[in-house]
């Protein structure tokens, strides 16, 4: 483990609980909640207490063990009757999350795998086995992209990167951070600059917290400080996550992303998005088909517990933004790098290396719409 | 009057006082104060409850006729002292505001020119003249720079600012917001975007508040979002104000404001600066020499009233950037528009069209340094 904490655990065995870290108390406070049914669950997705699209997914599979902890003594009809309360308690927290719907229909497709093989308690073992396959194929995950992406960087760099694209919305390593924390860790003296991402500080709050956590030398800027820092010639790289990518290398990622992405291009920055092979979304052909997700005017207007703009004014809030696959120097995958971004790149790189057979994510579960 | 309210005003004759709108309070609350001595000029200032290089220097100059009032029924000698006492007490509420040691030279010098010619109750009522003419000339300066920028715009645009060039730093009108005051008087239907501005959030606190209360179409967002809103084609101008400005044409301005002029020119986008002509410091060659003032890091990770970073992470906080000639399509000064943005051109717009004798402000008294 490179911390002390994580952002998520599961603790015991069939009868155990799911413990979780508070992301609302961070910075400020280190504090775990542990969650002992279902309802706890569905709160922590839906308070933010947990976020990030990876996250979210593994919670989700944790969370369905504990729906069914009450019925694993009942009959198998129980259970089963069990598992759909639950599922559908689960799905609901955070409607559009994909990774969460991912999750639940991986872990219900294996449950039925095993109706009438085994009894409620061999099939809530399986469960348990499956939520636990899920995480640590996350840990892998993300351990590959940070194997590629520290590739790309040399010591001395300066990095910069925008909301937490990082151990806390992931199980362990995140995904844009999991490169630095690589090269980090190979003994690279790296700079990052953390945007602090308004609305909702994602950048200050929880990457801030971790980079410093974990002994990386990092300084927070404002995101309109991004280009004065460019252009003073502290950043050599930009690295971001990404929500969804379409086939032709078009990504969605935080709003905020597209200008970094401009930005790092007038001052021949390469700028790089590292999201794992499941955020590809090969239906969609380019970004203009991705749907922006407008957010509470309040993010803004009251987004520090006081009102900070005037009643009235309209507010333009979209989540995400969408940066072209011209300005993405290389996407850096858990499958390896796509240099050039194109499209018959992308299929390329996606095709050759997918294990045959393998369980396949489905598209959109990086960190997704609903991951922030 | 466009609007109920003004920046600051004298009420009252000779023994009247100065009444300020407290912008600490905005945008929640329109409360006036009043300060009826020096002390309370001073702490406003300090406190920023009066911002804006132009409105420091204003206050500045009402502030010492304030100063002055206890002094008039006694002897010239006493004036002359409450005056020199008065003059230190304001001069070190801001220490780097240009405008306001400019506006207490002008004072001082009006008062020493009278020295022997007046009795001092004829001295004060000169000082309390020659404070309403700067007054008046800030008046017309911003009418001015709004009647030459407001050319350049035409019905239906989307303008997009940032951090408060308005009538909030100035007398009236202010700089940037001059253009799209006049704009929108004469009948242009505009809408405007405000960046939010962190670290202190001036766009939404001060700019949004004052275009929503005269009537201006207004959408805020944050910082993150203006190139999202150039790539909608929602935006056809980009308008700020400026600090200070080389012979060049390089321009500081509020942080932020160079990465609007990179993100402009990536779009296709006009990008102009308003300034008066006393925002020229014609001894500076190029913005290279423009010092970048540092700012305290709680602005960033305790802006809000509660910590929103962790513990010892390093913060970078540059009050300024400075925005090449090369991005800027036209300046926007009282003394016309200057294009393209060149030495010459610069030095001759403002030598064709200083008028002879006139009194003349001091370089860097527009939106100064320590204008926020």
């Amino acid at each position: 483990m490179p911390s002390s904490w994580e952002t998520l655990r599961w603790v015991g065995g069939l009868a155990g609980q799911l413990v979780l870290l508070d992301q609302t108390c961070l910075p400020g406070e280190l504090r775990e909640i542990t969650c002992r049914d279902v309802s706890a669950v569905v709160e922590a997705i839906r308070a933010l207490r947990v976020r990030g699209a990876p996250a979210i997914g593994i919670a989700a599979a944790y969370g369905l063990v504990l729906g069914l902890q009450p019925a694993a003594a009942a009959g198998t009809d129980a259970l089963f009757a069990a598992l759909e309360e639950t599922r559908q308690l689960l799905s609901a927290s955070r409607p559009t999350a994909v990774n969460l719907n991912w999750a639940l229909e991986r872990m219900g497709h294996r449950a039925r795998q095993l109706r009438g093989v085994l009894e409620p308690p061999g099939i809530l073992a399986a469960l348990l086995a499956e939520a636990q396959a899920i995480h640590d194929e996350d840990r892998a995950t993300c351990r590959a992209i940070g194997r590629h992406g520290a590739a790309l960087l040399r010591d001395g760099m300066g990095i910069l990167t925008h909301c937490n694209a990082g151990a806390l919305a992931a199980s362990e390593y995140g995904t844009a951070l999991a490169v630095i924390y690589t090269a980090h860790e190979a003994g690279l003296r790296l700079h990052v600059f953390a945007d602090e991402t308004r609305p909702l500080l994602q950048g200050a709050r929880l990457t801030a917290w971790e980079l410093v956590e974990r002994g990386v030398d990092t300084t927070l800027i404002c995101d309109s400080m991004a280009a004065q820092v460019m252009r003073e010639g502290r950043v050599q790289a930009v690295i971001t996550g990404a929500d969804r990518i379409a086939a032709n290398g078009d990504a969605a990622n935080k709003i905020g992303t597209y200008a970094l992405a401009v930005l790092a291009d007038a001052h021949q920055i390469p700028f790089y998005i590292a999201a794992p092979h499941s955020t590809f979304d090969l239906t969609l052909d380019c970004g203009a088909a991705i749907p922006i997700e407008q957010r509470d005017p309040r993010e803004i207007t009251h987004g520090f517990g006081r009102m900070t703009a005037p009643a009235g004014v309209q507010v333009y809030n979209p989540a995400f933004d969408v940066t072209p696959a011209r300005l993405i120097r290389a996407l850096i995958t858990d499958r390896g790098l796509i240099a050039p971004v194109t499209a018959p790149r992308i299929a390329a790189v996606l095709q050759e290396t997918a294990p045959a057979g393998g369980a396949q994510r489905p598209a959109g579960t990086g960190n997704s719409a609903a991951g922030e």
